[in-house]
C-alpha cells in the first residue's frame, strides 16, 4: 500500500487553461448545438460591450458557414473601437484577463474568460488558431491567435499591418463538434433575442444556407451609459473592506472611506465613529481583521442612502414594448420597469419584465400551447440551464392563476431582464443566475405587477367570451321567435326578426361589435404599467 | 469617447483564486445552508479518496459546532495516509493543484479545487487560516493555511512538529455566512447518503447541538480499487492524440501507440496503417495535426474491444441492497448493476440503480407523498442543482406509468450512482452531471430494468388489494347468509358460517393469509435483477 510520500510524488499544478481544456462543458461547450451558440454569444457580447464603452451604435454582422459535418466557421464583425496590437493576445487568448474584472461597472462580460474560451475551443478541436483583424482609430493589423495552455499564455503569430478600413474587429474561427440548428436553442434564436434586448444595435446574420437575416436598429438612441461606481458600504464584507484599505493610497482611514466608498460623508463617519472604537485616523494599510469587522458592524447598524441608481441601467420600458410589439405582434403587452434594489446588502440590481399575450407569443411543443420565458442578464439572452436560474425559480413560484393567467396553456411570452454591476451567475458558463433571495423576490414583485395589469385584459376577454356565447344563443332564438310571432300576429317575420335583433344588440352593445371584429387589438398600446 | 488605447489601459490579469473569491457561488458557496454542506462535502470527499488510495478502511469523524449566528466551525478527522509537510500548502491552499487532475483513474475528486476552495471561503469570511494536523507513517506536524489570492500561492504558517498519534489528517476551519439545518439539503442528510454509498466507511457526525450520529461500517470489505487506465483509442480527440504524442518518450509513433493507448495491439496498428498514410515509424513528437486527424479517422473506422471494465468500479448490487434495506426498510427493492459503457467514444462509465418501495422510501412534502431521487457520482451524493443533471433528466424522461409506478404519488426511493474515470460535471461546483446522450440513455436503460422487476411486485400488490376487498365483501355476506339459512334449514348458524368461510377461503387462499398478515415483506430479498 502506498505511503503519503508515494501518493504525493504525482503532485502537479495546472493552469486554468488546462482545466477548461479538460472541462470545457463548464464554459458552455456541451452539446453540438449549444457549443455553436456559445461561440456566437461570446463574440457578440464582446462586440456589444466594446461599442457601448466607446459610445458607438453597434453594427454587428455574424456569419456561420458549414465546412463539413459538425465543423463550422464563425465570423463576427463589429464597428467598435478595435483592440490595440499590444493587448490582442491577452484579450482573446488568455483566460482570466481583461479590462472588466476589477471594475464596478455594469457590463455584459465580467470575467475575462469568454473570447479566450472560443480560442481554446477552436484550437483543441481543429488545431487551428483564430484569425483576427483589428482596426483602431490609429492602426490596423491582422494576426493568428492561440493559447499555450500549459502556461495560459497567448501565442500571437503572423502579425501583419494592414490598411485601415473603418473601425472594429473581425474575428474568425473554425470549430469542430458543433452543429447549426434552427431551433429554440439555436444561433438564430440567440441573435433574435439579442436584437430584442438591444434595440440600439443593428445585427445581421447569415446562416449556413446563405440566408441573411437583418435585425434593424429600432432605436437611434445610444443607450445611457451606466456609471462606474464606488462600492456601497452595505455591500462590503470584512474581507472587501480590508482589501480596499490595503490597496489604498490615502493616509488616513477616514479619508480612504470618504474617497473609496459610495454615499460616505463626514457625517456618516461621525455616526460610525460613535458606534465603534477603531481609530479612523490610522493608516488604512494597518487596518486589522478585527478592526475591519468592527467597522463593518458599525456600518451595518446605521442608515444609508441606497446605491446610486445611475450605476444600473436597464433596457427601458418603452424600448421593451417596441421590441415585443415588433417581434411578437401580441394582443396585449404589459411592461414593468422596477426601481433599482440591492442584494447581498449593497450590490444594486434592477428588474424589467414584459408580458405579451396572443399574436406570436408563447410557444408550441408538439401542438401544445405554452408560455415562453425569455431570460436576459444585462441584455444578454440566457438560453440554457434554465432549471437552476433565479428567473425560472421566480416564474415557477408565481401563482399565475390568481391573475387569471396560465403559463401551461396560454399564448404568453414573458421577457425578464436583470441589470447589475455584478450578476451572480451560478456557473462559469453564465447561463443561469444564482438564486439570491433578494433577486428572486424582486423578480416576483415585477411579475406580479405586470400580471395584475395583464389580468384586467384577460378577465375582460374571458367575460367577453362568456357574453359572446350568450349573445349567440339568444340570437339563435330570435329566428324561431320571429317565425312563431309571424303566425300569431300576422306581422312579417323579417320585420320582427330585425326588431328583435336590435333589442338584443342593445343589451350587448360591445359584444356585437366584438363578434364582428374578433381580432381587435385595442388594448395593445395603453398598457404600460410603469 | 475613449479610444481603444484608453480603454485597454485598464487591462489586467488575475489569478484563479481572485476569480473564485469573487465568484464563490460557482464552487457551491451559494446560500447559507448549501455553503456549509459544500465545506463538509469537500473534506469528506478528500478523506474517502485518500483512504481508498492507501487501501485503508475509512474511519471519518465530522463535527460541526456553532460559534455565533451564521458562523460555524467544521472539524473533519480521517485515518488516511496523511499529507507530507512538503505538499500540505499546495494540497489545501492552492487552487488547481493536486494529484488527481492528470490521472486516468476513477476518483471522487478530480479537479484540485475543493479543499483549497474551503480555505479561500474561510479566509474571506473570517480572516482566519484553516488549521491542519497531519500524521503520516513517518512524521506528524500541524500548521495554519491560507491563500495568497493575488498569486494563487499557499501561505503556510506556524508549522510545528507534533507527536505521532495514529495516521490521517485533522482539518479545522471556521466559516461565516453558513447555517446548520436539519433538512433534505443539510449536512446530516449529506453524511447519511455518503454512508449509504460507502458501506466500507465508518462515519460519525456530531451536530451543533452535541448530538452524535454514527453510521456504522456495514461492509468490512475494502472496496476493489479501480485501476488507472490508459486512454482508449475511441475516446481520443485529435488534440488528445497530438498532446500524448508530443509528451511521449517513444521513438516511433507505433511504439508510442502500443505503449500509451489501451487495447492497442500490433494487429490493430496494421489495420490502422491500411486505412491511413501516416508513417507509423516517425517520431511521435513530429506528428502534425493533419496526420493526427487522419489517424483518429482511421482509429474510428475500425472495431475495438471496449475499455477495460476494471477501470470503473461501482458500489455493487449487494452493497446497495444492504444499504437501502438498513436505511429505508422498504417492502421491496430492485437493484440493477449495468455493465460498463463508454461515452464520447471511449470514456468508460457504469450505472447502478436501486429502486426501493414502501417502508421509509420516498418523501413527504407538505403531506403529499412523492418519490425521492438520490443522485451519486463516484459514490459522492449530489445534493443540489438537480434540475440540470443528466440523472434527473433520465428519471423525468422515464415512462413510469408503463411499469405501474408513479413517482408523483408513491413511496419510492430511487438510488442512482454513476462511476467513471471522468465524470463530466456541468459546473465547477460538481453538483450536476452534464447531459451527455450516452449517459442519459444508459441511466434510462438501468431504470427500465429495475422498474420492470419492481412492476411485478407492484402489480401483484394491486391485484392483491382488489381481491382483498372482494374477499372482504364476500365474507360480509356469509354472516347474513348463515342467519338466513339457519331459518330455512334449522341448521346451527355457527356451523353454516364456518363452512361458508372455509368455502370462501378456499377460493382466496393467499388472500386470507395476506389479509391476516398485511405487512409481510416476502418480496424484499429475492429481487436483485442483476
Amino acid at each position: 500500500m502506498p505511503t503519503a510520500d508515494e501518493i504525493f510524488k504525482d503532485f502537479r499544478e495546472h493552469s486554468i487553461a488546462e482545466f477548461f481544456k479538460k472541462n470545457r462543458q463548464m464554459l458552455g461547450y456541451a452539446g453540438i448545438v449549444r457549443s455553436l451558440v456559445t461561440v456566437v454569444h461570446e463574440y457578440v457580447t464582446n462586440s456589444l460591450d466594446a461599442c457601448e464603452e466607446a459610445g458607438i451604435l453597434p453594427d454587428i454582422s455574424v456569419k456561420v458557414s458549414q465546412v463539413e459535418e459538425n465543423r463550422y466557421r464563425v465570423t463576427v464583425r463589429d464597428n467598435g473601437p478595435g483592440i490595440p496590437k499590444k493587448y490582442v493576445g491577452k484579450a482573446l487568448a488568455m483566460i482570466l484577463s481583461g479590462t472588466k474584472f476589477h471594475r464596478h461597472l455594469q457590463q455584459r462580460g465580467q470575467q475575462g474568460i469568454g473570447a479566450a474560451g472560443c480560442t481554446l475551443f477552436s484550437q483543441v478541436t481543429t488545431g487551428k488558431p483564430v484569425h483576427v483583424r483589428s482596426y483602431t482609430s490609429t492602426a490596423a493589423f491582422e494576426c493568428d491567435l492561440s493559447i499555450d495552455t500549459l502556461h495560459n499564455r497567448p501565442v500571437v503569430n503572423n502579425t501583419i499591418d494592414i490598411d485601415r478600413d473603418g473601425m472594429g474587429i473581425i474575428v474568425e474561427g473554425e470549430f469542430v463538434g458543433v452543429k447549426y440548428e434552427n431551433s429554440e436553442h439555436g444561433v438564430l434564436e440567440y441573435i433574435k433575442r439579442t436584437a430584442l434586448a438591444n434595440p440600439q444595435a443593428q445585427i445581421s446574420f447569415t446562416d449556413p444556407f446563405g440566408k441573411e437575416f437583418v435585425f434593424i436598429r429600432s432605436s437611434e438612441k445610444t443607450p445611457e451609459r451606466p456609471k462606474a461606481t464606488k462600492p456601497h458600504p452595505l455591500g462590503l464584507s470584512v474581507n472587501d473592506l480590508l482589501e480596499l484599505a490595503q490597496t489604498s493610497e490615502s493616509r488616513k482611514l477616514s479619508s480612504f472611506m470618504l474617497e473609496s466608498l459610495a454615499r460616505t460623508t463626514p457625517n456618516k463617519l461621525n455616526e460610525i465613529q460613535k458606534r465603534c472604537k477603531v481609530d479612523l485616523s490610522k493608516n488604512p494599510k494597518e487596518l486589522t481583521w478585527s478592526e475591519a469587522e468592527e467597522l463593518v458592524k458599525a456600518i451595518q447598524s446605521i442608515k444609508w442612502i441606497a446605491p446610486d441608481s445611475a450605476s444600473v441601467i436597464g433596457i427601458g420600458a418603452d424600448q421593451i414594448k417596441i421590441a415585443l410589439k415588433s417581434i411578437l405582434n401580441p394582443e396585449f403587452i404589459s411592461v414593468v420597469e422596477r426601481k433599482p434594489q440591492v442584494f447581498k446588502g449593497g450590490i444594486p440590481f434592477m428588474v424589467e419584465v414584459g408580458i405579451a399575450y396572443g399574436g406570436n407569443s408563447g410557444r408550441r411543443v408538439e401542438d401544445v400551447q405554452m408560455a415562453s420565458i425569455m431570460r436576459f442578464a444585462n441584455r444578454v439572452p440566457l438560453m440554457f440551464d434554465s432549471g437552476s436560474c433565479a428567473i425560472t425559480e421566480a416564474v415557477r413560484d408565481m401563482q399565475w392563476k390568481r391573475y387569471s393567467l396560465d403559463i401551461d396553456t396560454q399564448p404568453i411570452s414573458i421577457f425578464i431582464n436583470i441589470s447589475s454591476v455584478y450578476i451572480p451567475y451560478a456557473g462559469v458558463g453564465k447561463e443561469a443566475i444564482s438564486q439570491e433571495e433578494e433577486i428572486v423576490d424582486e423578480i416576483k414583485l415585477a411579475l406580479m405587477e405586470a400580471a395584475r395589469s395583464m389580468q384586467r385584459y384577460v378577465r375582460g376577454r374571458q367575460l367577453k367570451s362568456i357574453e359572446e356565447s350568450r349573445y349567440k344563443i339568444v340570437m339563435r332564438y330570435t329566428k324561431q321567435l320571429a317565425t312563431d310571432l309571424e303566425e300569431l300576429t300576422s306581422t312579417d317575420k323579417k320585420d320582427i326578426e330585425e326588431r328583435l335583433e336590435k333589442l338584443v344588440a342593445k343589451h350587448y352593445p360591445k359584444l356585437k361589435q366584438g363578434a364582428e371584429n374578433p381580432n381587435e387589438a385595442e388594448n395593445t398600446s395603453d398598457s404600460n404599467s410603469v
